[in-house]
């Protein structure tokens, strides 16, 4: 079951506040959905996860498939009971991996043929394996079967493209065994051209989906043109269901997806730049390892009350780092998630308050990024 | 500070119940530490090693000194504050570390010049300088520069090296500059020549110190020859004050250490064997990597109610590990030492009934060990 409620318009954007009801829990939005690829979120604990205030993870289809294996999760009594998260989860199809991670694919209408990165393994995925491998897994919302086209690419790739994903959208609702317990979106294709992300919009709204999401971006163009994309795209989804922006999670383009209309995101950016030892602050970023920091007793974010801000110092932090500890991995992970769900967390306050252009500015400004 | 009060002995053992006191709180012993090498347990937050009941932890003098500098640490406001470890601290002296990491080191009366393991820089430690190091970390309980002997090793050297340990905690003692704050505790040597630590115990007692450690064991010896010489050297110490073993931490040798008298241990044991995926259990080690838990839905151990074992089956934690997450090192690491800590616990309940014999030998049968 999925339901999906917008009771607030921004009065001066196209931002609005919904909840979003799985039978995991409710959901505010928009949300920021932390990404835990292979069942866990990188270093955290579901128990932490729920403690920094997330409602619904994100895990990767071609990851679990390739390893466990989906059978094996659902031997376990779905994604849910294997990883002990009884959050909501949505699971991407496979797609954007399957396309990204192999250079062997072999692609048609019926589907994708391709080599496991992990072993070398041939493997076969079409919309109807997709939906049987997602229906095991048992997440709360699943994707449709998607080819996400690289940028550049020729108009006459991307428009081949966005007709296959088409078909195979319709396959997979076709072939979906769990449409009560589990709502597939519709993904919208069609690159950075304006006529085929229309085209593509039209036609998979008209395949009726309970949730809609824009992929094929945040793939290397530039984030203006991101922007532009997302701008003309959401006002031809309806506004009664949930919109997900795939792949994206830096503050800034958070920040102007809500704007336009966006209600759902996800990103590795977060947890992977916080194993490297990079955090962001609500002075923008900071690379813990440096050596400014060796003897800087003040918290990651003076203005954080995180676990790790409430705990420790940027010279322990920094220790950490330079010893290879894991905690340094999870200290810098918690604090990260926590700053983006907090982030969300105002970016909803300012849009009960028809603030959210000032509240960019604010943000902005102090975080010095220049826009 | 630190108060010490043996409450109990147990009737057919050497085996006591304590109470140990130090300004960071009261410890029930015999008291297993966990091991914190460069001022964090690996993979645990000070929180979680308070909620598996750990009380006091060991960190290591000749890591912290190399990285991030006692200086640092002493900035910082000492240990306990940089770590945000508010328990009790323990530090080592280095001593074992710069004879076993070192093989360029250089030994004299005044103290010992070695090669730093990480950069290669060269260093001298003798026994005011670590006491000014250990001084400057600010633990509760501080140890006493010793050369810490390998096994085998010839009688005429481990006799020279006691005398190098006497004279040097006779300088440590009186260089010690914070003794109301800190308890430095002497450190029995002597090898496996019974006559050399009945003098090592003797003649380190005659120099008064609030706790006892027997230092030089497992390194390498047999286990019933370190059984044999804690079971002649305990008698020679104090019996108001702490004995402490050196380097301890297999269930067994816990077990047959507290049999013969002693209150404390310390060992990487349990956290280190978690991070390469064994367990220890109630039916003994179990390698989670291996392909017979691959769909085994049970907790690591069955009769175990840490974090880990709540939540989590041996086919997913055998999955995290597989895929090389952080969080499988957690959930091991949770579940040793939880295992170890209610192994205390439960060594001080059988001192408690004057039934340790039968607990020893109904753990043995359960956990396969055969004595
Ligand atoms: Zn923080
Ligand atoms: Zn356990």
């Amino acid at each position: 079951m999925l339901k999906f409620e917008v009771h607030k318009r921004e009065k001066n954007t196209m931002a609005r506040l919904g909840l979003l009801q799985t039978s995991h829990g409710t959901i505010e939005t928009p949300v920021f959905m932390p990404v835990g690829t292979q069942a866990t979120v990188k270093a955290m604990t579901p128990d932490e996860l729920k403690d920094i205030g997330a409602k619904i993870i994100l895990s990767n289809t071609y990851h679990l498939y390739l390893r466990p294996g989906h059978e094996l999760i659902e031997k376990a009594g779905g994604l849910h009971k294997f990883m002990s998260w009884n959050g909501s989860i949505l699971t991407d199809s496979g797609g954007f991996q399957i396309f990204s991670l192999n250079k062997l694919r072999n692609i048609s209408e019926d589907g994708v043929e391709f080599i496991s990165h992990l072993d070398g393994s041939r493997h076969f995925i079409g919309p109807e394996e997709n939906m049987r491998i997602q229906n095991a897994l048992g997440a709360d919302i699943i994707m449709a079967f998607d080819e996400c086209v690289p940028y550049p690419a020729d108009y006459d790739y991307v428009k081949n493209s966005m007709e296959l994903t088409l078909k195979w959208a319709k396959r997979c609702k076709e072939s979906h065994k769990r449409p009560d317990e589990q709502a597939l979106f519709g993904i919208v294709q069609g690159g950075t051209y304006r006529d085929l992300r229309e085209e593509s919009a039209r036609r998979t709204v008209d395949l009726d989906f309970p949730g809609y999401a824009i992929g094929g971006l945040s793939v290397g163009e530039e984030k203006e043109l991101m922007y532009e994309v997302i701008e003309y795209t959401t006002p031809l989804l309806p506004f009664d269901k949930p919109r997900y922006l795939m792949g994206v999670g830096s503050p800034d383009a958070l920040i102007e997806g809500v704007i336009r209309g966006i209600d759902m995101f996800d990103c590795v950016l977060p947890t992977r730049i916080a194993r490297n030892g990079t955090v962001m602050t609500s002075h923008g970023k900071l690379v813990i390892r440096n050596a400014e920091y060796a003897e800087d007793f003040r918290p990651l974010d003076e203005e954080c009350d995180c676990y790790a801000c409430r705990n420790f110092s940027r010279a322990y932090i920094r220790h950490l780092f330079k010893a290879g500890e894991i905690l340094a991995a999870r200290l810098a992970t918690i604090h990260n998630l926590y700053f983006l769900m907090k982030l969300m967390e105002k970016i909803r306050q300012a849009i009960k308050e028809d603030r959210l252009l000032e509240f960019r500015k604010e943000f902005f400004t102090k975080y010095g990024y220049v826009y």
